[in-house]
């Protein structure tokens, strides 16, 4: 059965302002010095499904731009608008009928676009075995990640071995825990975070739209019937925006049994924040990410961005800070209020300040 | 006897840098709000002497563009160049010479390009009563300020009431005393800022070069012969850059017997580095002075600075902090650290970030 790579590149990633913009969300920013996170991703999955095989899943207003930065590598018709952002269950919904109708059945390896990996090999090792089992199983399979520290921003899967060594069983998706909790989870090593990474059939997927969330499935059968046909791109531009907004892992996946996990460690990140930049990075002997022209006196763990290299940031005698130039905005932030960027976001919508978002 | 205001404006301001750059210093910056401080300054002395009798001494470097900022209000005759900068003996014996040569005599009103006053009227009160002084007793005179809080960073002038009332007498110039010694000095109310601005006549102050630095009276001399003839420039050219470099301060007024003083209260503040912006502007309820286009959130007593309307500050959780852009440098220092911004145009002299200076 063929593979197919899917990549989910609808967010908005308005924690990383003023990099991420409206026009040009994170996953379409290069962060990792390589390539856009969009065509990071798209090599990554490269070693697991054929480029042609691989589809984004994008806001439609941001089809156009996805279509020319994976010119080349990918196809342009695999790269689907979606006319509202309705969530994760409606992309991939939307995603496992274009495979079924179009390309008949086929392995699903769902990746968000905007995750950092280190270790590609064991990625692409992890994925593979994936794919298998979910070939021979016809089950629901997620990547849980080997936690690192008692990490509170990522949902967690309590797991346990089951008698077939290739895989584990997914015991409970549980919500981002306190503290506290998160180091009883890191200590039992019964849990994994839940990386929002997937490998099943398209066929199975839709067999759980049918029975978990059956008003959605009828959505995704009127768009699969009119796909193919003249009536394609007004069906979608009609009824997605209308699809219910819900995750997969709500919708699905913390309601279906017998879902398995294969253990991901290889170096994972999802970039969340921009305090996220440490560890894709590394810092220097002061601590300090430097990712831009920068000049800095008696400065300690900040991490510094910069988008444009004729531009300089300069800082003397400041601490964990975030600072962020672009050519019309500067961001100064807490390290630990990296979470909050978003807020700018929040709060500028609608106002003077729109042009910066 | 006929009145010149002496603005010195030869300054460099790194403690502004980047407001404050190698071609344009701080002096010829608009920091008030206003106008560039030289300009708030000749109108400020407008009301001392006429505008035709003001005087500006400034870099050579600088001279083409103080003319064209001045235009209109002084004269391009009077705006004297140096071909080198020489420190503060070597500028007001220049432009005592330049008066005594071409304007006769007259009471020179000699202040710094780049202070803020607050009470301008009362400024004109104390400095048209210092030229009265300075007429009648062919004594020096200098405006020492009445002191808010024991400042570590100026020099003091010890001075004790005379049996004229219209001012008091200087026992003794001070250096920048520490916080202990300040306020010592702020209790006792026996001292008084130096506040860098003399009042004297031309004819009075080249007695004491004569006597006191009778090495750079010799060099002011054969300026003075050459002025007026063929070779005025090229004698200055060849001159000036040989005058030992010293402080009026220094080199005439801590040496100088029977120096008069007059208390200046009139909101002054010499503007030395950022915080003093501080002082000019007022802050917010939450401590913030925001000269930028700034949007805020969870963040106090920091001081926001933008020369470009059109380019963004966001700051997020952040206190104590100077954030100060321009089109090609952020700045971003601890509000502590703001007498150390200096330290930038050190270190990047002379390398590949000399652009920046």
């Amino acid at each position: 059965m063929k593979t197919y790579g899917v990549i989910m590149a609808g967010g908005g990633g308005t924690r990383f302002w003023p990099l991420s913009r409206k026009a040009r969300p994170k996953q379409f920013l290069n962060l990792s010095g390589k390539d856009t996170m969009v065509m990071d991703t798209a090599n990554r999955l490269s070693k697991i499904a054929g480029t042609e095989d691989i589809f984004v899943v994008t806001s439609e207003s941001h089809r156009d731009m996805t279509v020319e930065l994976t010119k080349g590598t990918l196809l342009a018709n695999h790269i689907l608008g979606e006319p509202a952002a309705r969530n994760t269950a409606a992309c991939i919904g939307y995603a496992a009928m274009e495979i079924i109708k179009k390309y008949e059945d086929g392995i699903m390896v769902i990746v968000p676009s905007d995750h950092f990996i280190k270790d590609e090999a064991e990625f692409t090792n992890v994925m593979n075995r994936a794919v298998k089992i979910a070939e021979v199983t016809d089950r629901l399979v997620t990547i849980g990640i080997k936690p690192t520290f008692p990490c509170t921003g990522y949902g967690y899967i309590k797991n346990i071995e089951s008698e077939d060594e290739r895989y584990r069983e997914v015991l409970e998706f549980v919500e981002k825990p306190n503290l506290e909790t998160a180091e009883d989870y890191l200590i039992s090593g019964e849990y994994a975070w839940n990386s929002g990474m997937f490998v099943w059939k398209a066929s199975t997927i839709l067999k759980y739209f049918e029975r978990l969330l059956p008003d959605i499935y009828a959505y995704l059968v009127k768009i699969g019937n009119a796909m193919g046909t003249e009536s394609e791109a007004a069906v979608i531009r009609e009824t997605y925006p209308i699809i219910p907004k819900i995750s997969i892992d709500y919708g699905i996946m913390e309601r279906a049994d017998g879902v398995l996990m294969l253990e991901g460690d290889f170096g994972w990140n999802d970039v969340g924040s921009f305090d996220a930049l440490e560890d894709v990075y590394g810092s220097d002997e002061n601590g300090n990410v430097n990712m831009a022209n920068a000049h800095v006196i008696d400065t300690k763990d900040c991490i510094l961005y910069g988008t444009n290299g004729s531009k300089l940031i300069a800082a003397l005698g400041v601490e964990d800070l975030i600072i962020a130039q672009t050519d019309d905005v500067v961001l100064v932030c807490d390290k630990n209020r990296a979470q909050d960027v978003k807020l700018f976001v929040e709060q500028m919508a609608g106002t003077d300040s729109e042009r910066y978002l």
